[in-house]
């Protein structure tokens, strides 16, 4: 396999950073050890999370990708980088929810945990950080004059929706509880729909199936304790119950 | 016409007080002086404010009743009081934009008056003043164990789109855009779904046609002056425009 060269540094986000490689379809993603809550009102870090979290978001896009799922991430390079597709990022965040949690359950004055009438549920936020990424509904997306292409809408409700079901059972295969999660999604070169960014305990709740308890950044978020053995037991689940394909 | 005697006060809210009557399937609209914005927190009122969006209410519920719209509303009694049926009110604002302004230009960071790609947009938010009226999506309203009879949404979507339709060009006629407005659904005793709670200058942005000005409660909330003129300047033009029919 060729050897990739990091070229410039394009983009700096709260938990990678993006380079640009002699390939300018294809991009660099390096994972920090940040951790950054409430829109990076509060920031934290610990040694070896960057690696924890790339770990993870390789083993969920292999799998994601083995399934037939359309995918930025290529190959992995090293502990905390890989080699992805570049994608022009649509300004929305995708997210499912299969039980109530998060800003949803306090914005609306509802128990976190609460099932839901009819699960999943799929909401969306705009991406702006200067508005705190407000909560976005489909029609609003439609009808507001705010994020061109809206045309690719339809197929960023299906693959989300067809990610959730993939994920929910494998993640419950090893022991956890997919609350919910957070996905982004980016045209590449050849204006096809990509799932993009990352998937890890940044971005996802993860109950343990039994107990209950919280394994991902609401460990951090809500001063919990123990966010790194939060964070090392869902990579060690993962990788105990499927074999690291990378 | 029998003559209605007002009974116990059942509510109170920002800008009515609501009475029993003998009847238990009707109640007395009594519309109050105060004015109230941003949840409660500016509070204000002007002398004959009551009679004026009583009057403004009578005026479209009577067009809206005439034609052919379900309405609460059945008669004025005088000048700040109207006879209406009792309804259960579900917990749902209904809102829709011809226009962008208020809380969702905000929200988004979009300049107020902005057309929209598509008119009107209609929107949710969840009545409970301890969360401050929530928006919500319509999905999260389906799948969200919050708002029981939920099988009225269709309903309430289709009757919101019919009062602006019927509104938009009845306001315009008398020199008035309607860029926006705020509808309450709710259940008479046979349960039929009913256009409740009131529509006045406390609850409409109206635009001057020509000039652009505000004449609603728009000029309360962001200190414009002229508040008492602004709530004038809309009676007077609907009377003009369309001889006063109750």
């Amino acid at each position: 396999m060729e050897i990739v060269k990091k070229g410039p540094l394009v983009y700096e986000g709260k938990g990678k950073k993006v380079f640009e490689t002699k390939n300018s379809n294809q991009v660099v993603l390096f994972f920090k050890d940040d951790l950054t809550a409430w829109q990076g009102l509060k920031k934290g870090s610990f040694s070896g999370k960057g690696k924890i979290c790339h770990q993870v978001f390789c083993l969920v896009f292999s799998y994601l990708k083995s399934q037939g799922m359309a995918v930025h991430w290529i190959r992995k390079l090293n502990s905390e980088e890989s080699l992805c597709k570049k994608v022009n990022i649509f300004p929305l965040e995708a997210v499912v929810r299969n039980r109530l949690a998060g800003s949803t359950a306090k914005r609306l004055g509802i128990k976190e945990g609460t099932a839901l009438k009819q699960s999943p549920l799929l909401e969306y936020y705009y991406k702006k950080d200067q508005l705190e990424d407000p909560f976005i509904s489909e029609e609003q997306i439609r009808r507001i004059p705010l994020i061109e292409e809206i045309s690719f809408l339809g197929q960023i409700k299906e693959k989300a929706l067809a990610v959730n079901d993939l994920l929910r059972p494998w993640f419950l295969k090893a022991g956890m509880e997919l609350v919910d999660f957070k996905m982004e999604f980016g045209l590449d070169s050849e204006n096809k729909l990509l799932l993009a960014d990352d998937i890890t305990p940044d971005s996802c709740r993860l109950w343990d199936t039994k107990t209950k308890e919280k394994l991902d950044k609401d460990r951090f978020r809500k001063d919990l304790g123990n966010v790194k053995e939060g964070y090392q037991t869902i990579e060690e689940r993962l990788i105990n119950c499927y074999a690291d394909p990378v």
